[in-house]
């Protein structure tokens, strides 16, 4: 879709600059190719254009489906530039009335308008479309756009609606977003990866470029959501920040400081733009929580089994013992309950073997809704892991959260359970076990260096696999571990948990060295976790403690990395963590923390 | 529990032969003895004995927990020998009246008596003690035998059911016997290996020898059932066959001709013999739908995460892509039901972190009874697996399970699916994995060789591990296929699939060599199985076909190896397939075949 409108500056920019970017894709790669020159700048073998090339000319191919009369004007871009937060009033004071007034609505609410006609599909996608694309200029996270499949998607439900005089599902005209690991038909694929441009999944000529379609998407169109954009994400989504070659890296867009956290980073930050309605990301060690918390938007996890996962890519696929899950980021808790419910009504487990056939008990749900075991329930609350100790901001979240609970009659519960330490270790053994081999056959295809986000956590070539003898052994102290843990909370009679996202409100750019810890250690259970935001850093309160001495290291490395200036406005959030499958119940429990967050939150401050 | 009594002839005979079973274990280790010489003769080292007389005094020590007035005498088991089936008349003419009555009672009936006190648990108990004492003597299928905790057991469960006037658990007084996998306080599991001897699972002085109980027990115990004796299994649970150096090699007690089948084969003859009420077993690739089928009795294999597996010996047990489950066998499957349906009670998603919360949902089950849904289902039928065509009687068994339910109005779809020898391929490169190296490391503790059927199925040594890489992507071809398999089965519109179990009714002695190939195709899909028994090999019907033209060479062996006289008697049955994780409706549904055979069996020959 090319609305033959002129290049404006920046974009002419954008071609200038491709000469140097050939030369300085960035610091930390320009050393890496220093020192093992040949490895990364093999030309696209088959068009013979170089990696940097490739992903710049896919850069400004997404930018171009941008229509004309959406582009921002350069001074707004400046603007944006010299502002820290460019969410809220900032980017709402950039559109009209209409786009305004549905993308501030709840998801839910925005269904009921469309089903009793106060809003057509069209006026709705068309809301959420400009808004992405005001978003994606502002904040550059969107890897594909293809608002014109969308509107003709919304058309067409319009239509339905007319002439059947009835929605076609529960979702009936949402516009969602999703990480760009799901296929969606008519739209390319990269994950972030140079080399996937043109193909599918990194292959040439397979037939199923553009035309495969992710099982979830299937699902989300047959009840009548429509897929506008899909984000961008880490590299191999291999980090806690979002960076890759394609569109570089993304910023927090509540505080440009920090980084949007990872691998969803680009859902997270068009969430906090609300660039969607709801969005989709994945999370093997903290990809959706992370991403979630550090922008600020509630965020779901759930075990593995429940959202389908089939036909979409992903990185390190083969290792399935901790096993990636499909998640959910939005405005809303009530938003993300909808979706997922949603969802379980078309019976997954038909259409993707992995998915337990589990249903949503409508009625489970609601008749818990007054009972005693609702109204008194008994919270787990980990305010530090033991190993590095969250910042001023995130420990403030946690005590509020304890307090509102106490305030409304739950129990709350000092939470000592297995080691975290050692549960991160297995979790860490797994990610590492298979050597990142796929990863790096991925970047080969183009060429294209590691980003540096990468280099940090999963280093620059590919590790010695694991023996499988060993990586048996793993998985015995895995499920030894989950056992253990599982006794333990038994033994608390706990209903849920409450502990910290990461032990920061996010990142500063390159500082995701532990960020993953607290929210590995849930993948590696298989639990299920809702985050919630509760307030956001304030230097005037949270401020930085000189005498606190550190544990280790790390958490050496971590309190140090805390600057109440550079911090301030950044969300702090918590996560609800819920037993294995039990998303259902995790989903009440969370309601009434997040209502006791509303009565109560200002009272203690959030 | 000695009770003193004189040792008989035959016992006398076991000491007068360990020395020559010293020398001549079988013919095959013999051979494999020659030919290394040096690898499995050291002796057991703490207590300086050869495995082969610590192996013989286990097997005494067992036999004499038998209390002297079970022992038969002499000439029975001269007779024994001489009668092909000594299940069914043979053995029930050695009982008194009480005993004969019980046990042929369904376990559902003699729960209903216990609660209505027509007998006590301490009768029950007495009755499958002495009857499971009678077929340990005629089949040797126990490898340990705790009578006195089942009676003290039964006596503290009558004492409880007088003082409270109600019974402890919907299993109340039920005497069940498991696989030597399983730990049961006060008794010691060797699961066949004479290194575990005096050990916990092959570690000596753990404190944990005799103490811990598998949770599987613990729920059973909890529900009010009785563990009575554990029952012999495949060495290293890996061959369709059951022998192992401590018992030697178990025959099929319905045609001992033939094998019991494996690996839970202990089990498979316990239930022909009505030892116990029911049995607990487990199955990676048919260790119980086999002696299950070949033993003639009903049998259930769930998916992964229904039965509790947690504290339970094992094999290989870090390889958990394709893993076991504890399955039940029984006299009918109306007690396979009762078993399920009370675990399921027991929340055990609360004990067993592998387990998934999808409890029994009653209300499901009994609403469904006289619908529509389950008056007209779909069956896919599947005859043949394209490699190894079964034999005339289970040909057989196939068509009236057909037959009948046209009879009754339901329809049936011949059954195509994706290669079964691809899904059989692929499950065969999950088990061989680890190079059975955890299976070998145990045989070493003792320096025992492998047994016959052990090295059939998996070699006299370990293999090479299969590098982490190749198993990922093994895993990948694993998920595909599972998911190519789904879309099928929905396209098909099937409720349930019917099967053979094996391409033969039994085996005869280490003939396994395409045993499991019908049943590994399950676990490798995650399906769930219940073997019902259909009818009994006839030679006057089931002629040799000398035409036939085999498919290949193993369907060849397979054919050839059929021989109507041989065969006669031997129980002939079929397994119906439920999708993952929906073993509430496959009991509905397999009711609905059992029934129907009930029904109209007869008129096509059953």
């Amino acid at each position: 879709m090319n609305h033959g409108r002129g290049v404006p500056d920046w974009i002419g920019s954008i071609w200038r600059t491709i000469a140097l970017l050939s030369i300085f894709q960035c610091v930390t790669c320009w050393q890496f190719l220093k020192s093992s020159p040949n490895v990364y700048q093999r030309p696209l073998s088959s068009e013979n254009i170089s990696w940097q090339e490739a992903a710049a000319r896919k850069r400004l191919e997404t930018y171009n489906k941008i229509p004309q009369q959406w582009i921002l004007p350069e001074d707004v871009l400046e603007a944006a530039k010299s502002h820290r937060k460019i969410t809220g009033s900032f980017i709402e004071a950039l559109l009209d009335n209409e786009t305004l007034k549905i993308t501030s609505l709840d998801p839910v609410d925005i269904l009921e308008h469309i089903r009793n006609r106060s809003f057509t599909s069209v006026q709705v996608t068309t809301a959420f479309c400009k808004r992405s694309a005001y978003g994606h200029q502002l904040n550059e996270n969107l890897l594909e756009i293809f608002y014109d499949l969308a509107l003709d998607n919304a058309k067409e439900l319009d239509a339905y609606q007319a002439s059947h005089n009835s929605t076609i599902g529960t979702l009936h005209g949402l516009p969602v977003t999703l990480k760009d690991q799901f296929h969606v038909k008519g739209v390319e694929t990269t994950m972030g990866y140079v080399g996937w441009i043109g193909t599918f999944e990194g292959h040439k000529g397979t037939g199923k470029e553009r035309i495969i379609e992710s099982e979830l998407v299937r699902e989300l169109r047959s009840l009548g959501a429509v897929p506008i954009a899909k984000t961008t994400l880490a590299q191999a989504l291999a980090s806690g920040e979002t960076s890759n070659n394609i569109l570089g890296y993304t910023k927090n867009p509540v505080n440009q400081e920090l980084s949007c956290g990872g691998s969803s980073g680009g859902e997270g930050a068009v969430q906090a733009l609300r660039g969607s309605a709801v969005g989709f990301g994945t999370d093997i060690g903290g990809s959706v929580v992370v991403p979630s918390a550090f922008n600020g938007v509630y965020g779901f996890k759930p075990s593995v089994g429940r959202n389908a996962y089939r036909d979409a890519a992903n990185a390190e696929r083969g290792q399935t013992v901790v096993s990636s899950v499909v998640g959910i980021l939005g405005p809303s808790l009530a938003s993300l309950k909808l979706m997922f419910r949603a969802l379980m009504s078309t019976e997954p487990w038909r259409y993707d073997h992995d998915i337990v056939p589990i249903p949503w008990y409508e009625e489970l749900y609601e008749q818990s809704e007054d009972s005693e075991a609702v109204t008194k329930l008994s919270f787990g609350i980990l305010e530090s892991d033991g190993s590095v100790s969250p910042h001023p901001p995130i420990r403030r979240a946690m005590k509020i959260a304890a307090k509102v609970l106490e305030k409304e009659g739950h129990k709350t519960i000092t939470w000592d359970p297995p080691s975290h330490a050692e549960g991160y270790d297995i979790h860490y053994g797994f990610m590492d076990a298979g050597g990142y081999n796929d990863s790096f056959t991925q970047l080969a295809l183009s060429g294209e260096p590691p980003v540096r986000e990468m280099m940090q956590d999963i280093g620059y070539r590919t590790k010695t696999p694991m023996p499988i003898l060993e990586y048996f052994n793993l998985t015995i102290r895995l499920k030894d571990y989950r056992n253990r843990y599982a006794d333990y909370w038994k033994s608390m009679g706990a209903d849920a948990v409450i502990m910290p996202v990461a032990p920061h409100a996010a990142v500063l750019p390159g500082g995701n060295y532990y960020t993953y810890a607290y929210s590995s250690i849930i993948d590696a259970l298989n639990y299920c976790s809702i985050v919630i935001p509760v307030t956001t850093a304030d230097q005037r309160v949270d401020k930085f403690d000189g005498k606190y001495k550190p544990l280790n290291d790390i958490d050496k490395k971590n309190w140090q990395a805390y600057d109440p200036d550079i911090y301030d406005g950044a969300p702090a959030a918590v996560q609800v963590i819920g037993r294995r499958l039990e998303e259902q119940r995790l989903f009440r429990i969370a309601r009434a923390v997040d209502e006791a967050l509303r009565r109560h939150g200002k009272l203690f401050g959030a």
